[in-house]
């Protein structure tokens, strides 16, 4: 990387979708090339045919693997059977085999340390499912193969509004027995650290949703605040995690209330995602947090109903670039920050003379 | 009403909310006695209080009475115990009272003729409740005192998007349970009927919201879909009603899709409410239909966070009276057009000849 510039993986996705279209239109910007080097897994022939059938201009290189990517080019590393075929729209077995195949190298390449980031395109959540690939979506898998153990948390974002949920893709009927206290906390944390590793916000201020509809109205609509929500806050707020909350979501987000906050938790995934793609659905991006690499993905799916057409917007797309390397800048930022601390030093707790002691470290307090 | 206006009832509301500035700010601009004739229910002392320190313009007159209202004139209708204080942002039971008595009034009168619709500035839901009143809100008193046997449905409305709920103020644990096939239709067929009625849509679309994420992704995360969702939508589409669905709600209403639709029926409350208030919040409407009375309310509550700031936008209030303006506007076109009908005519069923039955009237067959 003798250029410094950040390594964008990015996998194909579904070829029947918009995948390509919006991963090409983004690369038709030769300023986009000067900030990163994308690399797509995914197949230069479903690439060629994309690029003739909507007549766009992006031009690449085929390469082996991204050891080989040259700046200033998109490359394309093939991992796809040239038998495959393209059809615009269909749920297809084989466009899943495909979007699997890039999606397994890229976490194979990743792991060989020659990519940075890993920016997906959307997949078809029906027709990927395997042996090798039983996950609701793209979020489970990579923090299965890549987690490190780590817990993933999906933020939708865009500039400044970043909404995390506390429960995903579970049926309605369950989400008020998922929510508990733990489960809470767990996810304000993993949000805290990421707002403050990726995001560089120093003092995140978190708004937490309420379950109920206007937060229980104290007691009449719903118990779950009183009861799990609120002491999960105040507990976490005793330790220095600026949380808020509960709020309902209906006023916090009418009023524009949600604008004085860093992150938004949401108890479950329409509460969350139905006012965000309100407001923000062109350019929303879909950040894995809480997990040693960084990824991202626009936050539209295949988009069928549009797909072969010409007309997607790569505005979340790119964003999504954007996003992945803003997160991987400020991640390298945090690092270097603290590579050599200082030996912190201390106040005496019980000493009213409120002088530094700087005879004392950390190791002896 | 020899000078045809409308006669506007509003019930002040909580007087330690918002409910007077926003009044008296609408009806500060000379335009909007011209389209009305506006009475308040409230007290013209409180209203005098919240004049002065808002240091607003509007005059009024003191009335008995809707009857003694004037036109170009805002009248105040005492129903208010003069002892009553305003302390702005104060829960207060006094306020409370003052709030049921001006709601009491101006039901008096609308029984009596007096006036034509009403728009209810908003009260506070904890204060308000007494023996007389132990309602959720305005919706379900409203339909207790003038619902007439009927059903009353919310629809939150700015100009084309227009949402509605299957269930309201009920706990996130009770929403699955509390779906049904027939109260999906219930409130399918009076949303449908007020499209028609109450805002001249002559062939109103209707899109039904998922209850579970993705629609239930094929069963996967829900079966409601499939098992109450999906036959309730079927059915009515047989029977005539425009009805399509059920969407997921966050790319629903992300995808700018809804803008297809006359109508938006939600599943639960923050499902509903969230993206509403997020697209629409400073000019949204609450319209009560379903209910032979015309009744209104602006989309905010109390705002006791901005009560007694001068700072309350009046455009959602403003905009509750051009809707109760042209919701009564629209029931009496559609009762002249339909008023005396003419007998109809029809062709022979059975007929293959397509002719015109001159001599068969309805009656016939």
């Amino acid at each position: 990387m003798e250029d410094n510039k950040i390594r964008v993986g990015i996998t194909q996705g579904d070829i029947n979708g918009v995948g390509y279209e919006v991963i090409l239109k983004t690369f038709s910007d030769p300023m986009m090339l000067e900030l990163c080097t994308p690399i797509i897994y995914g197949s230069p022939k479903v690439a060629a045919y994309h690029r003739k059938s909507l007549d766009l201009p992006t031009n690449f290189s085929i390469v082996n693997s991204a050891s080989e990517a040259v700046p200033n080019r998109l490359s394309v590393v093939n991992c796809t059977d040239d038998e495959v075929k393209v059809e615009f729209s269909k749920p297809d077995p084989e466009a899943g085999k495909a979007a699997l195949g890039a999606l397994e190298k890229a976490i194979e390449e990743y792991k060989a340390g020659l990519i940075d980031v890993i920016v997906t395109a959307p997949i078809n959540k029906h027709t990927i499912q395997s042996e090798e690939f039983s996950f609701p979506g793209h979020t489970e898998y990579i923090e299965e193969k890549l987690g490190d153990g780590g817990k993933a948390l999906m933020i939708l974002m865009k500039d400044d509004l970043r909404v995390a949920l506390v429960t995903g893709h579970i049926p309605v009927r369950e989400i008020a027995s998922a929510i508990t206290k733990e489960l809470i906390q767990e996810k304000l944390l993993v949000f805290n650290r990421a707002l403050k590793q990726d995001f560089g916000i120093g003092a995140p201020r978190i708004a937490v949703l309420s379950l109920n509809p206007h937060a229980g109205d104290e007691g009449l609509l719903g118990t779950e605040e009183q009861e799990v929500i609120i002491p999960a806050i105040k507990e976490l707020a005793g330790k220095g995690i600026l949380c808020y909350g509960p709020y309902p979501a209906d006023g916090f987000m009418g009023s524009g209330n949600f604008t004085h906050f860093d992150g938004i938790l949401a108890m479950y995934h329409d509460q969350g995602l139905a006012p965000f793609k309100s407001l923000a659905m062109d350019e929303g991006v879909n950040y894995t947090a809480g997990l040693p690499v960084v990824r991202t993905s626009p936050a539209h799916g295949t988009a069928y109903d549009i797909a072969g057409k010409g007309i997607a917007s790569e505005d979340s797309f790119r964003q999504a670039v954007y996003v992945a390397i803003d997160v991987f800048r400020n991640r390298m930022r945090e690092q270097e920050a603290h590579a050599n601390p200082l030996r912190k030093q201390y106040y005496e707790r019980r000493d009213d003379s409120d002088k530094l002691k700087l005879d004392s470290t950390e190791e002896d307090l």
